[in-house]
């Protein structure tokens, strides 16, 4: 037996998610149809970052268990030609059978692009959200960093309720490059919907209908009501996934 | 009566060509369709490059003329929001009656993007075309820097035969940029195909099946044949125009 730890890259704009869902496509349902097909076994895939529908990633992880003895760089190959245009293993590696993508991960990062400009980009139209009125990057830098922290985030989520919701927030940032606003934030894990609020959040601080300080207010008052609207998932790409060294 | 100049964004992927065709969707049906609805009249454009089926703009530049007296800013915000997500018009602005955007161009630049890595990309599948085998990106830029100056470029064209085949290369670039190459040529104007056979020959000095040198005698035989193989559209996009200043 082994275990085959994958990176991946892909735009989510064409996937009901990562997650498999009966009678839906999914990147999880393509990854597995696909290295089934590969290797001539039932191949179940866990992943670091569930992401929902329409949500990107520049760098996934995954790992699956496999009886096959195929080469990897043969595997990464085959299985690149086969996937559909926008799923690419971009590297694959074998690691230890105890290692697991989801439960070795100690922090996520995700990065929402916000095109600040008069006018759309035909060229990153997929995976940007498009916003022409001027926002205040500075402001929203400060703004960001009140969420850094071990913190309670239930005012930043959609989740259906549950025990808790306590989040550690390793890195947060928010730059402007060229027309391109970033909004980066690393935790070790994410409530459904957070990085989306707290973008939809940020926005309304960009635009000065909010003050940077109401961050911690609306953390405070754990309220989903008192944040910002959810930003569209268009805009959302996992971008970083770190395990212990 | 005005004359409009706009810049523009477009992926070609979906569309067949900029060029007006009988029954087909190409760039210029597209935007004369959206410009016709918004300015109440019939609406012709020209071009600067008339890009071929597949192949984008990242900087095309259009002009037409009208009586329509509607405010610039109301007219880009307004067929950005018609024209379909993958054509953006990046700015407008009226000039003198005299100015055609086909006569006036002094010279086009087109950038070809060659993904050279172990995967393709999902990110920029679109407009880059992935070439896995390792590329010596010195020799290419080498080679390609034999196309320089008027010349004859009968060899490098699969255009009808025509008067002449004299064009004149103002600039030539080939650079890597990570996992990226870029080939980048300026000149007066293009023939058929051009840049494409270049590309497709410049690939096989990448690969050491030529070397650099064989640019001078595939220019002076002026033969096509002994040219390499036409590269795919996938990876070219127009990124200038110049003008007199």
């Amino acid at each position: 037996m082994r275990n085959i730890k994958l990176v991946l890259e892909y735009l989510g704009t064409n996937y009901h998610g990562f997650q498999k869902q009966p009678g839906l496509i999914t990147i999880q349902s393509e990854l597995e149809r696909v290295f089934s097909l590969l290797l001539r076994e039932k191949i179940s895939v866990t992943a670091a970052g569930r992401t929902d529908a329409g949500v990107h990633a520049r760098y996934q992880v995954v790992n699956f268990k496999t009886s096959s003895m195929m080469e990897l760089l043969r595997f990464k190959w085959s299985a690149n030609t086969l996937l559909p245009y926008d799923i690419v293993v971009t590297s694959a590696q074998d690691v230890d059978l105890s290692f697991n993508a989801r439960w070795f991960a100690v922090a996520r990062e995700y990065t929402y692009y916000l095109l600040n400009r008069s006018h759309a980009s035909a060229f990153k139209a997929e995976w940007t959200y498009f916003y022409a009125r001027p926002l205040d990057v500075k402001a929203m830098n400060k703004a960001v960093k009140y969420l850094r922290g071990m913190q309670d985030f239930e005012a930043f989520t959609s989740s259906l309720p549950r025990k808790h919701y306590i989040r550690n927030v390793y890195a947060t940032e928010c730059a402007r490059i060229d027309d391109m606003i970033e909004v980066r934030i690393e935790a070790n894990s994410f409530l459904h919907n957070m990085v989306r609020i707290i973008v939809g959040t940020l926005i309304q601080v960009g635009t000065g209908q909010r003050s940077p300080g109401d961050m911690r207010k609306i953390l405070e008052s754990k309220d989903r009501s008192l944040a910002g609207p959810t930003a569209p998932a268009r805009g959302l790409v996992l971008t970083g996934v770190r395990y212990e060294a």
